[in-house]
């Protein structure tokens, strides 16, 4: 491997309370993180309505454009907790009752009911993703990790997902900040430095807060350390240069 | 208009921010919840990148589709500032400097520089969503909405949506909270009320707190309000019938 090897991901949320606005989603930003650490690019999210052939047609979508998969939701007891059976159909599959998971379900409940054993759908050739937290485990088919939604349940599962991944390069991420001048005097000077710099990832994060507090957050992201840091170097000279006041370099993951 | 109408709308994200996991996400939250207001329905997210063809295709995919498209980010003056030539591009047209955004940036900065002239850019055809907070306004290019991705900024702009929309029967949602029984136990009760209003969407939402709080947030949601009232009081009974204890009605919005 090198240090230019990209590898990516997409997410997928699945569940109707995200798109309504009932509740706020805390899981790309947890996954995002997570997979960061070990290299791996989230490129594309979704998030679609607990209804099939939505689940269906982006699980194919994502699966076949980027290296992995992470869903998120639907995987409970209930009647809208279609996703196992959904991803199955995207793989051309059945979703049969997995033992290990019946075995799980029978140890804390006797005989589970109908609702219960829903849980234990997995599609043919899937394993098992560990679930530390509570309940039953997710699963991983192909490049496909289907994950709970529940957070606390959610970041349990990521522990068993990183080591099943093909790492990359991790991305060194370094963040300047100005302070009282807007992007429009900030914008030149940032130019320079990205167009002598194609291999990073330079963007510029506007921040506000009324009544006069404003700036911008200017992050320079890429593989190798020692390109980011002359970038870092090159962007305060430039923006000084330029007349910019209030440049702070920042500590690392700020 | 009946109470039955749906109409639809995407959120298309735009930023490697989100992505990468520095920022995390807030607009698609307080979008959902103002078009709600206007009984408009969010049905499909998409979160991209700061790269053109991915925006360009994102558009499409999206516009198409849904009877609204509303994008946030990427509309200042730095270089990865790319959604007005990208949206306009998806639109096969031009992005010209508009006039009055022009006027607007001559009145604050005497004549701008090139970075400023940047957010002028409004894709031909293009009429502007008033901005009451900071900067340049956004624009409406037939049933897409470009709206800035600072959050406080965004969400004025939204003021600026609602009234362009057509409008539909406001969704009403109702919330029965069971606190100590899980999602297992309430999950053939749920289907039985889920099954017999066909027109409602009826979610489960579990809840987990360590070590011992857990239970599941049960959402009737519909145009009806009266079938709405009928379906919460059935599901009461259902669960009571089934022997659930721990069963509140939520006040609404909970």
């Amino acid at each position: 491997m090198t240090t230019s090897e990209r590898v990516t991901a997409a997410v997928l949320i699945i569940g109707d309370e995200i798109l309504s606005g009932r509740t706020q989603d805390v899981n790309l930003n947890a996954i995002a993180k997570y997979l960061a650490a070990y290299g791996v690019d989230v490129c594309e999210v979704r998030i679609v309505p607990d209804v099939e052939q939505e689940i269906v047609d982006a699980v194919n979508a994502l699966r076949h454009r980027y290296d992995y998969l992470i869903t998120t939701g639907g995987i409970g007891p209930t009647h809208d907790d279609i996703t196992a059976d959904s991803v199955a159909k995207a793989f051309g599959v059945t979703a049969p009752e997995h033992p290990e998971i019946m075995a799980l379900l029978r140890e804390r409940w006797g005989e589970p009911n109908a609702a219960r054993r829903r849980m234990a759908h997995v599609p043919e050739g899937g394993t098992l993703v560990k679930n530390p937290v509570q309940g039953p485990p997710g699963f991983q088919i192909g490049n496909v990790f289907v994950l709970a939604g529940v957070p606390a349940i959610m970041r349990g599962m990521l522990g068993d997902v990183g080591p099943r991944l093909r790492t990359g390069a991790v991305v060194i991420s370094k963040t300047v900040r100005v302070t009282g001048s807007g992007e429009g005097t900030i914008a030149a000077p940032l130019e320079g430095v990205a167009k002598a710099h194609p291999d990073l990832s330079i963007g510029s994060y506007p921040f506000f807060a009324p009544p006069d507090l404003y700036g911008a957050s200017l992050v320079i992201r890429g593989r190798d350390p020692a390109q980011v840091d002359a970038a870092v170097e090159e962007l305060v000279a430039a923006l000084t240069e330029a007349g910019v006041k209030g440049i702070e370099r920042m500590p690392e993951g700020a």
